[in-house]
């Protein structure tokens, strides 16, 4: 709650005089505030409210100012539309259903170009198949006596919502035409129950077609000339940009545990960075959705048409599955490690290495997605990490060869490690996944890609484990 | 792809005879088979994937009946809503505009009471709101010539559609107000548009809200008396349901890894229960949408009204961020573990005793708000959770004392029992969640709760280590 006192700190008030300059009066306690204190922190109160909700929406509309244009473009087009009502002989020509028009505008009308196309062809093909079929079935009907007549219609309706409705239940139907499912069932009804005769239905029909047709063409018009938003775009701009979050928390969150105070320059972006890998936890209803819409929009920018918008979400789920693993690694930084300084050392070049080389991997597949080229790097950047992790192990080699080291205190240490390598080994499901979207949306191929530089096997925690321990019983045996 | 032959062979004829019964005639090659093979195997492949289809179909109303039953009453809310246009008196008391209830009734109709609600009075509440304004502002151009009248009018539809769009981009309004939205831009621009005079526009004003009116009850009705699903309900199906899988799929995860070949007996059903985490990590979005429906239903069943639903989330939270741990648990568990026998045995007990308790705590506390009951076991499984930790590192200490543990060969081992520790001190954020909970929404307190069996202390990795240690410490001076 806000105190009086804080209010009326804050308020102040400014007169306009004559000159145009404006005069700012600080507050003095006057009738009002003496007589009805009440509702004077009321109506401050809703000052402050409302002063912090225009604050947060100017924020909004600043942070992405395509939101701003997204409004002025739905005005737009509604202004568009009403023109319709004002220049009579458009008037006449669609008659009294001029309203689908505006209704069609303010329905599909959405930020995204995909979106827009989606709900735009739904209603489209709904329309006209569920006008065609209530028309056929009103035929039918009007064939019939008046009994017969009602009782046809009335089971038509009821089977055919009963059935659209049960569709929507259908996980790819309802990903790709819940909406149209809506517009279908809607159509039919006002249709198969307007109860006026065929001939007048299909004048009428005819008059709704074409407002809905104007409506859907206006709509899409302004949404793809007026700074269109691409939802495949989007989608792209979303797993780079995760991706480097990714790469950028990894780094982060294994400095903090290793290096302490070493960071402490830049607290504020730090702990951003940190944070990075939760976008990517939570972004999966989003690639989703995005996707969907992706794949209504035609060929744009550097995206032609049928791009794999799919292999994005395989992608976005490599980097959760990471994701994942730095989330535990994160909280194994809040357990104190007390391993002894000695171990700390040996143990922290090589955890720090190999966090770095997987985070310079995910920024070269970022890089490679965002340029829509094949990286020429990264079979040597898979390369190095891999180095790390035998080097990383080898460290556990020779510390237990030098010492018999104390388990139980090294126990946050050891999971840090174990967990690093479990990274690595879920990097290289990123590599795999960027791989094969690389070769589907056929990714420009770098000139100077050398083909002795293969890439080295992918190496999991057991096979790694089990070479260093055939290693050691060599040595042993020696 | 479908060959011929497979489809051949899956396809025979049933033809009725007169006695009733049916024969079947296996498949002979006929003309059609001979002269159009392709029309043929194309009328076979499609028949296949028809058959194909409704098997899928048959199956989710077979799995969940509610969603068949959910169809059957939209369909019964249009055909009562069809009533209207049938009996003469009521369809002249409401005039053209009874499409508006037919609109209504397809449009709200959701599959749970909380969003039937949501829709329904967003609608109301924005009918009603954007219908006065309009005419308020109708009337006020109408007092200026017709160039002026215009100007308004256009600019009131621009400026309300521009700002009514960028307000859905503020997330508190677009969880609860998304639809009212879209509603209140479609209302007001119907209105202002229509080119009516003021006194004709009262007159359709009354009509129109009469049949949303209409339209509204049919379908709270409907959607109410009908075996209603609740939102709220499902949300707490939802939530017991994901924590008695976490429970099974972390006993299941551990027993496999640790005790190679013990749980054959039913494969399919324990690699059910292993993948049980899954639905843990993907359903956050069903639980945000389910809690913000709830949030419109009335008190029901055992729900009271403003029962705090958004704790549930909050218990979501809290088995997500177990969940993330297993599911790096089960990939540690398919790197093979090269310790040496003695070491696997001494610490798997130690693995599967702990994991059984973590499992044990999870059960109950579902149990706890499945009968939405304080439970009384709870604290005392917590202190045996926490000894099962204690266990664990006493294991690990004795370990040591007893011989230089290989420590590269033990890593996978040693990170499994990490984690495990990891997913104790995260069940005890669950159990937080829970107890908030149960204080929030009033849980029955148990008669036979022994106030001296207060909960230990919970205990994070650091500090466990932390008292190992001095326990060693203290070990090593004597």
């Amino acid at each position: 709650m806000v105190s009086g006192k804080e209010v009326a700190q804050s308020l102040k008030w400014r007169v306009m005089v004559p000159g145009g300059s404006s005069v700012r009066l600080e507050m003095e306690s006057g009738p009002v505030d003496r007589e009805w204190p009440w509702l004077y922190h009321l109506v401050l109160a809703a000052k402050l409210k409302v002063s912090g909700f225009m604050k947060r929406a100017w924020k909004i509309g600043a942070d992405d100012p395509r939101k701003a244009v997204h409004c002025i473009k739905v005005g737009l087009a509604l202004t568009l539309v009403s023109v319709f009502y004002y220049i009579r002989p458009l008037y006449d020509g669609v008659g009294g259903t001029a309203m689908w028009a505006i209704m069609t505008v303010v329905v599909i009308f959405e930020f995204t170009v995909g979106g827009s196309l989606y709900k735009g062809l739904n209603r489209a093909i709904a329309t006209l198949s569920a006008g065609a079929l209530a028309v056929g079935i009103h035929w039918l009907a009007s064939k019939s006596g008046e009994t017969a007549e009602h009782m046809i219609l009335g089971s038509a309706v009821f089977l055919l919502s009963s059935a659209a409705t049960f569709s929507r239940f259908i996980p790819t139907i309802k990903v790709q035409f819940d909406y149209g499912i809506t517009i279908f069932i809607l159509t039919f009804n006002l249709v198969a129950l307007s109860g006026y005769r065929v001939d007048e239905l299909l004048e009428l029909a005819e008059q709704r077609l074409t407002t809905v047709a104007i409506g859907i063409s206006i709509c899409l018009l302004v949404c793809i000339l007026g700074c269109p938003v691409w939802a495949g775009e989007e989608l792209h701009l979303l797993i780079t940009c995760n991706m480097e979050k990714l790469a950028d928390s990894l780094v982060v969150c294994v400095d903090k545990y290793l290096q302490e105070g070493g960071i402490d320059g830049d607290k504020e972006a730090s702990h951003q960075n940190l944070q990075g890998y939760k976008c990517v936890l939570n972004s999966k209803a989003s690639e989703d959705s995005l996707a969907n819409l992706a794949r209504w929009e035609p060929a744009h920018g550097r995206f032609r048409f049928r791009y794999p918008w799919r292999q994005y979400l395989k992608v976005g789920a490599a980097m959760r599955y990471c994701a994942y693993c730095i989330e535990t690694l994160n909280s194994c930084m809040n357990s104190e490690s007390r391993a002894p300084e000695y171990i700390k050392k040996h143990i922290r070049d090589g955890c720090v290495k190999l966090s770095l080389e997987c985070s310079e991997v995910l920024k070269e597949l970022a890089s490679s997605i965002k340029s829509m080229k094949k990286s020429s790097r990264i079979n040597y950047l898979v390369g190095e990490k891999n180095n790390a992790v035998e080097e990383l192990l080898d460290a556990f080699k020779s510390l237990q060869q030098a010492d018999s080291a104390p388990l139980l205190g090294s126990l946050p240490l050891v999971t840090v490690a174990s967990l690093l390598i479990e990274i690595s080994v879920r990097t290289d499901g990123v590599v795999d996944a960027v791989e094969t979207l690389a070769s589907l949306a056929c990714f420009e191929p770098v000139d100077g890609e050398k083909p002795g530089l293969s890439k080295p096997p992918t190496s999991s925690l057991s096979s790694i484990v089990s070479q260093g321990e055939d290693a050691m019983k060599t040595l042993e045996h020696v």
